[in-house]
């Protein structure tokens, strides 16, 4: 059988629901350090990433430093998203060649459902400034209500890549809670 | 052992078949809706496909909507896929953030060979046009004969994404049924 | 003995490594041409592959030739990867949408860590040449201390993706070997 169109069915555009809550869950962030070697008085850049959220009204609910040990750091991000208090998950380091860089696997172990489109975006656009960005492989995904970005290990890493999502996270944030409608 | 190249081999280049054949595979589509809350009569994303496949030339197989349900809608992906008179399926909704969009989930479980170059287009060249487009999820891939492309759930999303890939899909069927030769 | 941060401690900022072993470590490379109807006399875009790393000042440990067919390829890139005179795998072939086009499917069997800028990065590029870079389905990715590599089937191919990684190269294959710090 092949389909048709028939003329006669008018299609009537579904209206909009009309909202106040659109963007209206606020971003409560962890900010995840992931080092084998990095202590809370030298975390330059899980404090710059705190700084970078707060810049955009994010809470910041809590800040940690984990190992690079791929099983503490799975445990770790899974624990943190059984968190009420947190729907955002800030990682910082980990996400390169070296034999211990594990992060992206210990994210896509606990994820439900990856954000390819944000991991994306954040290596296309720091690709202009460093070839070194294709070395980045970084996971972005979900689980729950809880959204898990992996930013790099550096100061500057992370003040480039943020400033690539940054934009995005409030919405990102409220379709997770079901708060907003789907993206049509 | 360290190779080295001869001097004396002459390497000569593999004569291209000649075929008449190239590209001649006809799209046969069957485009799927997927919305908890779309019927027919409203369907403006599906019919929008609808429209752009046949200005293309494809021959429009089916055309169903069917709910945002994990496994209804991965149980559909694979009956679809077993159909003898389809070689493409084309998505539209589902592939965002929120709770229920499973759609990128449903089509990696089917798909035998993931084929990221068309997602990862699709998103980078409407991201000129959006940032939200690094919050689409959309996953292409091919299981057996039959491609499956995630696209958007808006009618203006479901325009762009097609735009970017509609050059290359006559070949990718063409290649997925074996009647073309292999890209070299 | 517990541990417990002193409140009297000056923390200091952990002084860089200086190092002379930054990206020291060589090239050792294996060009796996994977097809059913290449020999050695016409391996063009093999041999293209050896000229290319030869011009980066890599050596050649081997250079073999794959039939299309999973398990024997998957089972080839393991055993590639468990030689200890080789830290890049380099595959040309056997990426695209065609019925035995399995290269990134027995790669991805193979890795334990996947680097999808890599692979991102060259459809991203090569995009700038032809729309047909997004029907590329290559995957890159790290086993032990090896990484691989998938390149297209065509010499052309094989340049432009080449060109676009071979300046990130050496710093990927010291940083897997642990030879260089993380990239902070």
């Amino acid at each position: 059988m092949t389909f048709s169109l028939s003329e006669n069915i008018k299609y009537k555009r579904r209206p909009r629901l009309k909202t106040n809550k659109m963007d209206s869950v606020k971003i409560k962030a962890i900010v995840v350090t992931v080092s084998d070697s990095r202590r809370e008085t030298d975390d330059v850049s899980g404090v710059t990433l705190v700084g970078l959220l707060l810049e955009i009204g994010a809470e910041i609910v809590d800040k940690i430093i984990v190992s690079d040990e791929f099983e503490d750091l799975r445990n770790t991000l899974y624990s943190l998203t059984e968190r009420e208090d947190a729907n955002l998950i800030l990682t910082t380091g980990g996400t390169g060649f070296a034999p211990r860089d594990n992060t992206p696997e210990a994210t896509r172990a606990v994820i439900e459902r990856e954000a390819q489109g944000l991991a994306e975006a954040m290596r296309f656009e720091t690709l202009k400034n460093t070839p070194m960005a294709m070395l980045s492989r970084g996971v972005c995904g979900i689980r729950g209500e809880t959204l898990i970005i992996n930013l790099p290990g550096s100061p500057s890493g992370v003040r480039e890549c943020f400033a690539v999502i940054k934009d995005v996270l409030p919405h990102a944030v409220n379709l997770i809670s079901g708060n907003s409608n789907h993206l049509e």
